[in-house]
């Protein structure tokens, strides 16, 4: 028998962990409700062809496939097995994948339940997702998004409220030095018309998106060898860059509608963020595979950090469900990338002490005898709400205070013979080592009053 | 393009649906924090060879691998490909597979972690699985198991303690009407010494465990043709039958060592739950693929209801943790079916009502001018903790108002010119009808203290 192990960019999380992972689910799900936001599920199995021509090429060659039952390998002669592409197998043998991201599934449960929902529709949805990516630090196969997304509504007060739902959910994560980057497409629409390429349009932003990653030189050797641009273009689009995120300058360049249009809604985002880091970022495109209005990007800025990437991101799309064939819709979201939030809050140690808090008190029995006393006054600790765990055999004392110590457990409760017959049992805090002889109820007094 | 839907099996949880099942989860949580029971989160994807070899032939049949990515086709001959096995087959093409159960990703991490660990180990885990079985009513292929184990102590408390883990988890759900029967293997056992067919306990088992569903005569028949019991061994069977949960009854028939240590573990667990519908039922086997010690199943009995079969179900278990190479570790555990549950609960309409309170407040703002003071207004009555939502677009009062009503929300704040000019809003109680006007700080107490 080999030693059990876990997938590749898989990971277990233990009490300790998991407890961390519930602390940032529920802190976000507060601030969520708090803005009126309903929950969705929905299950981690879709329909392959749901999922397919939705993430573009690259995306798709992450989704994970699931292998049909019964006697899959007679839908293929073997021939075309040899011969056939993995891509046009694995459609063959794989009706299923698991979900790549929750934005597509909501789209397709509102389609699905289009006479149901009343617009605008705020939901959350905090759920794993799935993708054969190559596992790094930071990236993982198996993620929990927490998406929040309003549609049915085209007003830029939906894209406030993200913004304002960012301020309140970090604030309560206690994470402090983070930026928020927002772009718009008609502005990035407006950069192509005014360097005269309307028609690469999706060539120049794949090219500007990855500015943070190559640099300017790396932009411009792409966008000269593979998309011809002439020295003209780059001089201007270099104009654009110095602009930065000054929208005066930004303005002054870039005189089209396209342009104007964006900036103005920009402009009108800054407005209720002028207390927050958020800036202008003509640059961010992220993908773009959707979005059509305003484009989110939230990075880490902690100076006593190592990750400076993104933690969230998102967008306005305006024909989402028109995939599934319900055009009209347009919403916006954002998701929050919580496996790198959980690394994050863990390098920054942000996470408060109360979470591990498991047990207020142990119950000690000395001898098998005292095992339906300590149960009956475990059940009257947890009547009164307290966390009350029994140390399940007679072991020494030694032994049990060990256990108590090893789970930060604040009371003991010892219950020897004397104790049995006396009806009156040993508390201890074990935090002060005080200690008391009391009568059960004066024990959950006790402890439930500290 | 077709009309979506999802695979089948699989259910989406709209708004309603997902808050009466985060009700569920919370409230087995909550029950089971206040036991010192710990989360653990596994990973939906674990290695195939962890899961084969742990759950039968049938069982196995039930796996979802998941294909591998890359070239896969190369790695089975098309003539291997024609001729082969399936489950040979998808070995060779699937490196990965859906958790089928939570109990052996447990068995897995505590092998894994077991000098991170201190014992006993009280855990529990909330988390979907995947079963390829066909569906139908109650039987999903996506589910929830909300599941409790102590591991590292062989004592009869932990079969206690969740016992009351039962009773006070179907207290909180207000589920009244169910019955726990309890068995125990070697009770099982000693009915097979007491008939004279100790070699052939496992057959033995298999047929009595399905005497809720083929009756007496059809475990007879089983038996008799499968198995080759004689008339004298059927006989005495049926006594054993007879006797049904009358424990003193089953101590006069089976007359062995066995026996007798089953039916004193089943009696003392008796003692802590006489208040309780538990019953002892000597045909309860529930597979008995690991089960070492004490079995139990709860079944719904409700007369409102017309699902009557199991919601519940654990046991003993001594060597789980063996089929990874860690021998020697007992342990106990139940498993809550969710999804079960979640379809009694609504059917006998157990959910309260506040749980689908969104919002209490809806700020309707008439024109644009209004949305800034709105949206001030909205963080203030979320920073009192109160959950507000903002109509995003200035759409006319009856529109706004429809859709708080559709919603449930108990206030609206109305913004318009007039009230913009002197920073007096309208709120509205929507349930009786009463109308303010007020100043935001005024309607910020009104709503948090009503």
């Amino acid at each position: 028998m080999t030693k059990p192990s876990i997938p590749s960019g898989t990971r277990d999380f233990g009490p300790e962990e998991a407890a961390r992972r519930i602390y940032i689910f529920r802190t976000l799900e507060k601030v969520f409700r708090l803005y009126g936001f309903k929950p969705l599920e929905t299950p981690a199995l879709e329909n392959l062809e749901t999922l397919t021509g939705k993430y573009g090429d690259e995306g798709e060659q992450l989704i994970f496939k699931v292998l049909n039952s019964g006697e899959f390998n007679k839908k293929i002669d073997p021939a075309v097995w040899q011969e056939g592409h993995p891509k046009v197998l694995g459609r063959l043998i794989a009706d299923r994948a698991l979900r790549y991201d929750l934005t597509v599934p909501f789209a397709r449960h509102v389609v699905m339940n289009r006479h149901a929902i009343n617009f605008p529709f705020r939901r959350y949805q905090i759920q794993p997702v799935w993708r054969a990516d190559r596992p790094q630090k930071g990236r993982y196969r198996e993620f929990y998004q927490c998406d929040v997304d309003i549609i049915g509504t085209n007003a830029l007060e939906a894209e406030a409220e993200l913004l304002l739902i960012y301020k309140r959910a970090f604030k309560a994560l206690g994470i402090e030095h983070y930026q928020i980057r927002i772009n718009h497409r008609k502005l990035l629409q407006g950069v192509a018309a005014c360097i005269g390429a309307p028609d690469q349009f999706s060539a120049l932003t794949v090219a500007i998106d990855k500015l943070d990653k190559i640099g300017r030189e790396g932009v411009e050797k792409e966008l000269r060898e593979r998309v011809g641009f002439t020295d003209d273009q780059i001089i201007k689009l270099n104009h654009i860059f110095d602009a930065g995120s000054d929208i005066s300058k930004l303005k002054l360049i870039l005189q089209n509608e396209d342009a104007a249009q964006g900036l103005a809604d920009l402009e009108l985002l800054l407005g209720p963020t002028k207390d927050m880091n958020v800036i202008v970022d003509v640059t961010l495109a992220r993908g773009l595979t959707y979005y059509t209005g305003a484009i989110f990007e939230v990075i880490m800025t902690d100076p006593a950090g190592t990750f400076k990437g993104s933690i969230s991101g998102g967008g306005r799309y305006d024909n989402l469900t028109g995939i599934f064939g319900m055009p009209g819709i347009s919403g916006v979201g954002v998701s929050f990338g919580a496996d790198r939030i959980f690394d994050v809050m863990n390098e920054l140690q942000l996470f408060p002490d109360n979470i591990y808090r498991w047990s207020k008190v142990l119950i000690c029995c000395m001898d098998d005898k005292a095992l339906p006393n300590g149960r009956a006054l475990a059940e009257l600790i947890r009547d009164s709400g307290e966390r009350c765990e029994i140390y399940p055999s007679a072991d020494k004392l030694k032994k049990q205070l060990g256990y108590a110590n090893d789970n930060r457990i604040s009371f003991a409760v010892i219950i020897g013979t004397q104790e049995t017959e006396s009806g009156l049992y040993t508390l201890k805090n074990l935090e002060t080592g005080e200690q008391w002889m009391m009568k059960p109820e004066e024990i959950v007094d006790k402890v439930t009053h500290s």
